[in-house]
């Protein structure tokens, strides 16, 4: 924390956790504006795809939408470009300690990752066990094993602990993905 | 057109030129389907950028948006992957029937398309003339000669013609602008 010249932390108000608490959404849009801001990748978060009913067009400027809908994704929720290389990714949490249910993930957005890895592209999944603050990176390649050999619904913890990279916290860039991508597909050293 | 069995086109509505008129993103929506569905390349569309502020919620199924405001998109509109590369474009139509109002792009979207190229991805401008019934492919590079070389607000339609690629109107894929990727990134067959 920094604080203006001459302040101290003097305040009694509860201490804030939120940084434990932080969505993974959250501190992924804070990696992914640090890796932009270093110039290190261009990588963004996809809008949330939205279906437009009904907009009221006060002005051209000031429209506002007064109904909508939420719609299912047709792809992943990130992508951009690293070392000349496509991304993709998709990023989930889940409250379970042992599994991460499949539910979370729609069946075309794994057939997505597939095609993006036959493309040429770098597909991954992070999940994040919010309960155990762990974060785990997934590569598309050990997904796509799980999906194929099990017909299970949920990946077990032990699983991501086996073939995934955890993903430490940090203070900048918060979650160094990217470390592990070096690592698996640039031959990267070894990534604690 | 497919007409059902038996069934014959004998309407006397006036006849449809809707596919002369057809916005230039549903074509390229229809010529990125066409490309997923033939697997040549994974070009999505992103969702239109929006606030959201007030949502019902019924049930969990049916949340209902009931205010939301249009945001400023941070990037441009299309991107994906192509034979192994990052693929990144912005796709306009005017109206105007001798210049492109660069009004019509973000300053930040320009700014986006030369960090891409410098990330080694593949950037460009789909722009159509839609009174004249021209759609151009202007490589990035092309459009940042012309932003760094003048301070004019608008693209003059010579500059397409000279610097740019037709794009010509087919049935399938409707715009067929991988041809032009082709052509200036992989050493393709010259392109009509």
């Amino acid at each position: 924390m920094n604080y203006p010249a001459g302040m101290k932390k003097t305040t009694t108000a509860p201490i804030q956790y939120s940084n434990r608490g932080m969505s993974l959404e959250h501190d992924l849009n804070a990696t992914n504006e640090y890796y932009r801001v270093t110039n290190r990748a261009i990588i963004y978060k996809k809008p949330t795809p939205v279906t437009i009913v009904k907009v009221d067009y006060k002005s051209r400027r000031d429209a506002v939408i007064k109904e909508g809908y939420f719609k299912t994704p047709s792809t992943t929720d990130y992508n951009g470009i690293y070392r000349g290389k496509y991304i993709d990714f998709e990023a989930k949490e889940t409250r379970n300690k042992r599994f991460f249910p499949l539910s979370n993930i729609h069946v075309h957005q794994i057939d997505h990752l597939k095609k993006i890895t036959e493309h040429g592209g770098i597909g991954f999944l992070i999940v994040r066990f919010s309960t155990l603050n762990l974060t785990y990176f997934l590569d598309s390649s050990k997904l796509l094993t799980f999906t194929n050999e099990h017909t299970r619904s949920s990946i077990p913890l032990t699983f991501f602990e086996e073939h995934g990279y955890r993903i430490y916290d940090k203070f900048n860039p918060r979650l160094d993905y990217l470390a592990i991508v070096d690592l698996i597909y640039f031959g990267g050293k070894s990534y604690e």
